[in-house]
Formats: C-alpha cells, sequence, structure tokens
C-alpha cells in the first residue's frame, strides 16, 4: 500500500494558539493524513513510498470559503462598481442572469473553480439557481470539494417555487455525499426578503424531512432588514427562528445587520455565519459585529461571496480584510487575531459546511493541504515565529504553489493538474462572445 | 537620437473619467513620455528605436506611496500583531529600533525598494531617523523616485534637538533633486505628540528658510488627540495650523481623528493627506473620512506605512482597502470610485511629494509606467469597460511584470533590473542574524 511522505515541512497545524506550527514530516495514506512527526522521517519510513518535498514551503490545511456562486463569475467587474446591493441585484446581476446559457455558467464554474484553486482554496459553497448539475460535475472532476445549493428566490407563484424546492432535492438525492464524499447539498432560500415565509416554511418542512442543512442570505444591508420589520413586524433572524430554520443546522452569509438579541439566539442555536467583509463592503451593506459573534462562540467562517461583489475569490485577501476591519471600526486591535482568523479560513469553515474531518492537519483527517512559498520579498523576514502573523497579513494568493485535496495534486508548482487552464479560458472567451450576443 | 516605443498596450491614462483608456502606442524619449496615439505606429516610428511590446498588458503610470518608514523593514510581524499603537511603538518597534546598525538598516531599505518595484511602485516616501545617506544612495543607484525624511522626535533636550534638525537640513543639502530630480527631502517631526510646540516652531522657521516642504504623523488615534487636547486646551491639527505648519507645502500621514473644522482648514491651507487605510485598521487607529476629504477637494493620495503595522507594501492592496473601506463604514458604495482611487495611487500621491511631472501617462510627463498582466484567472473576464474597475477590484501585485522610472527598466517580465534580489535576500538574512545577537 502506497503511502505519501510530505518531509521538511514547516506544518502550520493550527493545533492550538500555543503551538501552532510544527517541522517535520507529514505521512498520507488513501488520502487521510496518518500522521505528522517532528524532525526527518527515518529511511525505512521513505522508502518505497512517494515523497513529496516541502522545503521553503508552509504547509497549511486548503482554505474553505463558505459562500459563493461561481455560475455568475464572469460578471466580475460588470456594470457600475458603486451601486447599493439592491439596485446592483436589479439593474445589473439579474437582468444579466436571464440570458445564461447553460455554457456560460459552466465556463463561469470553472473559472472560478481555477481561481480558487490558484489561491489555496480546496472547499467552497456554491449557491445559485442555474445548471447546477454541471457545477457538481466540474467539482467532480477537478477534484475540489464542493457544497451545492439551488439558491430558490420565491418571489413567484407557488407551483413555481415547489419547482424550484423539487429541483434542490433532487440535486441533493443525486449529489450529496457523491465523489467519495467531497460533494455535499443544502437547501438554501436565497433570502427572507426574497422568499416569503410560507416558502421559507416549505424549504425547512422539506429540509427536516431529508435531514438537509440550510444556508441562505441574512441581514447584509440595514434596508432589507427594515423593509422586513415594516412588513411582519420583526427581524428576518427573528422571524427564521420562529419559523424554526436554525433548529436544523444552518449556515446563514452575512449577518451584518444583527441585534443582540439575534446574536444570542445564533450562540443558542449553534448557527453558523459565513462573514464575507469584503463582498459586504464592496456594496455597502455594512461591517458585521465579527467579535460580538466570536465572543459568544458562534462559529465564524469566511467568504468571498461572488466576483460581482468582491472582485476577487482570494481567501487570502479575505482573512487579511476580516483581521483588519474590527480592529479599525472598534478602534481595538485585540479583537481578532491571526490565529482566530486562519481558524476561521479552515476547520471552522469545513464544520459549517459539515464536513467533519477537514479543515485540520491531524491523524484521521482528510488530506487537503496547500503549500504557500515564503520566500518572496514580501513575507521577508520569515522566522518561525511569525507563521501565523505573516499567513493574514503577508502572504498572498500568488505564493500558493501546490494544493491537494484527499491526497490529490489539483495544483503543483503553479500548475493546475486537474484542470486545463488554457481550454478554461478558451471557454471563458467563447461564453463573453455569446453573452455579447445575448445582452 | 533614440526613442523607445511601447506598443501593442492599453494605456490607463487617467486623463479623464469618461476617457481614462487609450489603445495604441506611447513614445519616450529621454526618459520622458513624448507622446501617447491611437492604433500602431508606422514602420518610420519604429525604425532605429527600441521597441516594447505591451501585448496582453495594462500600462498605467506607475504607483506612488506616501507614506512609509523602509527602515524598519525587517519587523515585519515581528511582536505581537494585535497591540494599539502606543503600545506597539513602545513595546516592539522603540526597543527594537535601539539595536538597529547601518547594515540593518541597509538590508531594510533595500528589501522594501525591491518588494515595492515587485508591487508597482516607482516613488516613495521614507520617513526614519537612522541611516537616510544610506537610503538615498540606494533609491539613486535602484533608479526607484524617493523622498528623504529624517524623522525627527522631540522628546530631548534642546541641543539634540538642534542636531537632528541640523542632520535633517544636510539631508536637504545633500540630497534634494539629485539623481536627476528622482530624489526630493521635506523635513518631517514625527508627530505633534512627540515634538513639542517649541520644537515644531524650529523645524517650521528651517522649512522656511530653505523652502522645504513638510510631512509629519497627525491625528492617527482618539488617544493621542485627547491627551493633546488636555496638554494644550487644542486639537493637534488646529495648533499646528497656529504654529503655521500649514502655511508651507505640507503633507500629513492618517488624519483618522480630524473634527470638520481640522478638514476644512486642510482644504483652506491644500494641506494633502496620505491615507493609509489597512496600517490605520491593523494598529486600531480607526478609519480617516476620506469621502469628506475628496468633498471639499482635498488631495488624497495612498501610503501603506511600514511592514511592521501592514504588513505589506502593496499598493494594489492599498487601493482596494481604500477603495472599500469608506463604502462599508458610510454603507454608501458611492462615496469612493475606482477612478478617484487609481488617481489617488498616480497623479494625487506624486504631486503631493512634490513632483509636478509623475503619475500621468502622458506628453511632457516622465517615463513612469509599470505593465499589469491581465491573463491571469483572477482577472478574466477583460473587456476593455472593466479596466479601472479591475485594477482597483481584482488585480494583485504579483501581476505586475514590468516597471519603468523615466524610461529606466526597473524590472523586467518580474525580474528586478537594477536591485540583486539573491543578494538583497542574503543580506535580510544576515541582518536577521545579527539583530537576533543584538536584541
Ligand atoms: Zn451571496
Ligand atoms: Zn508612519
Amino acid at each position: 500500500m502506497s503511502r505519501t511522505i510530505v518531509k521538511n515541512g514547516i506544518f502550520v497545524t493550527l493545533a492550538s494558539k500555543e503551538e501552532p506550527v510544527l517541522n517535520g514530516y507529514m505521512v498520507v495514506e488513501n488520502g487521510t493524513i496518518d500522521g505528522l512527526y517532528e524532525g526527518e522521517p527515518s529511511p525505512e519510513t521513505v522508502n518505497g513510498n512517494t515523497i513529496i518535498d516541502a522545503q521553503g514551503k508552509w504547509v497549511l490545511p486548503g482554505l474553505v470559503n463558505t459562500h459563493g456562486h461561481t455560475g455568475s463569475a464572469l460578471l466580475r467587474g460588470a456594470g457600475e462598481d458603486d451601486l447599493p446591493v439592491q439596485k446592483w441585484l436589479e439593474s445589473v446581476m439579474w437582468p444579466a442572469e436571464q440570458t445564461f446559457t447553460p455554457g456560460i455558467t459552466r465556463a463561469a464554474n470553472a473559472l472560478a473553480i481555477g481561481e480558487m484553486i490558484k489561491s489555496g482554496t480546496t472547499t467552497f459553497l456554491d449557491m445559485y439557481h442555474l445548471n447546477m448539475d454541471a457545477a457538481g460535475e466540474l467539482i467532480k472532476d477537478s477534484g475540489i470539494n464542493g457544497v451545492l445549493c439551488r439558491g430558490m428566490i420565491g418571489l413567484c407563484p407557488e407551483h413555481e417555487q415547489r419547482e424550484k424546492l423539487n429541483e434542490a432535492t433532487d440535486l441533493y438525492r443525486n449529489w450529496h455525499n457523491e465523489a467519495d464524499g467531497r460533494i455535499r447539498v443544502m437547501l438554501s432560500p436565497h433570502a427572507p426578503y426574497t422568499c416569503p415565509p410560507s416558502f421559507m416554511e416549505m424549504i425547512i418542512d422539506r429540509a427536516s424531512e431529508h435531514e438537509i442543512s440550510l444556508h441562505t442570505h441574512l441581514a447584509e444591508n440595514r434596508g432589507e432588514v427594515e423593509t422586513h420589520k415594516q412588513q411582519y413586524g420583526k427581524r428576518p433572524a427573528e422571524h427564521l427562528a420562529e419559523l424554526g430554520f436554525f433548529d436544523l443546522p444552518a449556515l446563514i452569509a452575512h449577518g451584518v445587520h444583527l441585534s443582540e438579541k439575534e446574536l444570542d439566539l445564533f450562540a443558542e442555536k449553534k448557527v453558523c455565519v459565513s462573514h464575507n467583509p469584503v463582498s459586504n463592503l464592496k456594496l455597502g451593506s455594512g461591517i458585521a459585529d465579527v467579535p460580538g459573534m466570536r465572543k459568544r462562540g458562534i462559529s465564524v467562517s469566511l467568504g468571498t461571496d461572488s466576483t460581482a461583489s468582491n472582485n476577487s475569490l482570494d481567501l487570502f485577501e479575505e482573512m487579511k480584510m476580516a483581521a483588519l476591519i474590527h480592529k479599525g471600526t472598534s478602534e481595538d486591535p485585540t479583537v481578532t487575531s491571526a490565529y482566530d482568523t486562519l481558524k476561521s479560513a479552515t476547520a471552522q469553515g469545513a464544520r459549517s459546511l459539515g464536513y467533519s474531518r477537514k479543515g485540520r492537519l491531524e491523524k484521521g483527517w482528510d488530506a487537503d493541504f496547500i503549500f504557500v512559498d515564503h520566500s518572496g520579498m514580501h513575507t521577508l523576514p520569515d522566522p518561525a515565529d511569525r507563521v501565523l502573523s505573516h499567513l493574514v497579513y503577508a502572504s498572498k494568493a500568488s505564493d500558493v504553489t501546490d494544493v491537494y485535496v484527499s491526497g490529490r495534486a489539483l495544483m503543483k508548482n503553479r500548475e493546475l493538474q486537474t484542470l486545463d487552464e488554457e481550454q478554461v479560458i478558451a471557454n471563458v472567451r467563447a461564453a463573453m462572445e455569446e453573452l455579447k450576443n445575448l445582452m
């Protein structure tokens, strides 16, 4: 039985805040981490096994992006950049999406997955309403881990709502736990402001029936919360709680405008939050109270949202932003740390998505890991006690050299191994031509 | 007389918001832009000249970093990351700096300059109190543009204050307008909280006498403003105004905690602001009112501050942060734009530093320009109308391939031309050994 030995590595295990790093080697067997050890492997450990040399690299768990929409990736930078979220959805996103063919969304899926692998992401959540089976196929073939969500907007007659829900349930039946468990599926109403309570209840019932986890946008901007209060006399998160949404495992994206009471409720109900600071800033939505969430023990992970509102799928950028922004707004640099931020981008993210053995470098966990080169001038000097700081505040997506999922290489020395980068780019160019003719 | 033709380029001239881009070629003669033209150069234009092919690249003015301290570059990630500015200065920065030898600061200068060139910066301001002549030599040799400031802390007896001021004046005499005007010198009290009014007056007199521009840290954090009010009964910017500081050309760094009245004063006195959003967030200083500054017509440029509080010297990151942060805090995405941000990072920066012909791609201006590759997956799709958006929200430092200052190549195809990168890195490692033994 062949094993893989990753040697000469500085392993950022994040096992604890006090001992986050181990110098030594890691043994991988059948896609699983069989152990991490200090020092050099013995000749007999090495003998007959595949050796990967991590000299000059930091090895860390693959990054986890808990909120995004790959199907709209071709809209990066489209339309005006300086629009509020409602106007941007109505004037840029939704009209463009009307014209999307399967070829267009598939080109977008592949571009986004390629960008994510190149920046060290090994797991992502994808909420979209079009052609999710194609996204599933791409996840399967590319070797990345992905959570599929058929995003549902309920501003339509009930029979259409039912069709969407059935489509989402079929997605679950066809894809959940496929590709050796790399693919998972969640049920995903788009948001309380696009899904009336009756539809929310329908979705919650379905999720409950099949034990499917839930994902939704929630409390992204102030206006949406105000409108909800006017319409229903309560805040959207309170409302979802009443409907039973949080009695199931739930991950909500954004949570920018939550009351203290709603945060307490999240803690009580173990609601997970996908913090998307770049997108929240870009759309002028505001800044989530992440220190308040962490103080309550709420699991906070990181998401990029789509390239249409970020405009990058780069968790290194997202980590730096997430670590910085709350220090600035609170005028207190102690409210976030590099360690907490790295945990958010790895283990917390994986757990939020329902992966039980991802996000840590530890015996028995999936061998999802990335190499980060630290020889660039922008990460020097690089003594051992600065590793966590550098990973959050100085390293760049472009420093990621190698990406492995379950022991399989998705990128080596910055070359994609499972996607044909040239072909992906050619398909993007072709899709843009098609889009130009459609719009 | 040999000319250089940069052809096949998409030139981001930033000439106006409506027509920011020109497709065509640029003629450079004796380090100066001789013209930009649409389309292809004729055979006789090309004949006998040096041709640079900018195919697949965006060509834009070199970026300008208006506040930093290269001498402390080796402190990137040193000490705890999560400290407020005063504590961080007192427990990390100042004790470390006590031990710096000329070898250590020179290694740091070179590392910082290398990192800046690699990320597309062609002009920077350097405020430091140690070995500024060595920084001048490096700027001269490396071909970058630099403003030298001998930072002065006045918490010392008057004869020491005078020594520092004389050193700063010597720096001006020896370096101002040297290296074909690439080097400039400003007089730089560290901050009102480290320079008592009597010393400030001494500095202002000296600046006035020699017509030297002024640069200082100002209103970086709330505590420093409160203490100043308690001590002098007025806010620090008001106080500097009374002392006559703003009757000379002045650039202040940070300006996070300014009153409306002080902002009005800045507009009236044409005080330039170096906005350092990443550093201000990292140290928990807060967020400057940049929309309020722009509304008043105050010139806002961008600075990274040092690697000890950023921890990158990357103006692409700084641009994205500067474009995003104010949208988020005001919950209004229209308060900043990609165009304004790019102007801040180029022409506004150059003018703030006293360079009159830098920061634009235009006939008669210095040929300081950079190439940005846009073939990476993270900047696709890349139609022409998304150039500005991509440069601010999607492009990365690692996309910069070529850097020219006054027509001279400082980097080609990501290889430094005027600095020996391996030697710079070897010197950093040697300096770190020396530092370890000293501290
Ligand atoms: Zn979203
Ligand atoms: Zn500074």
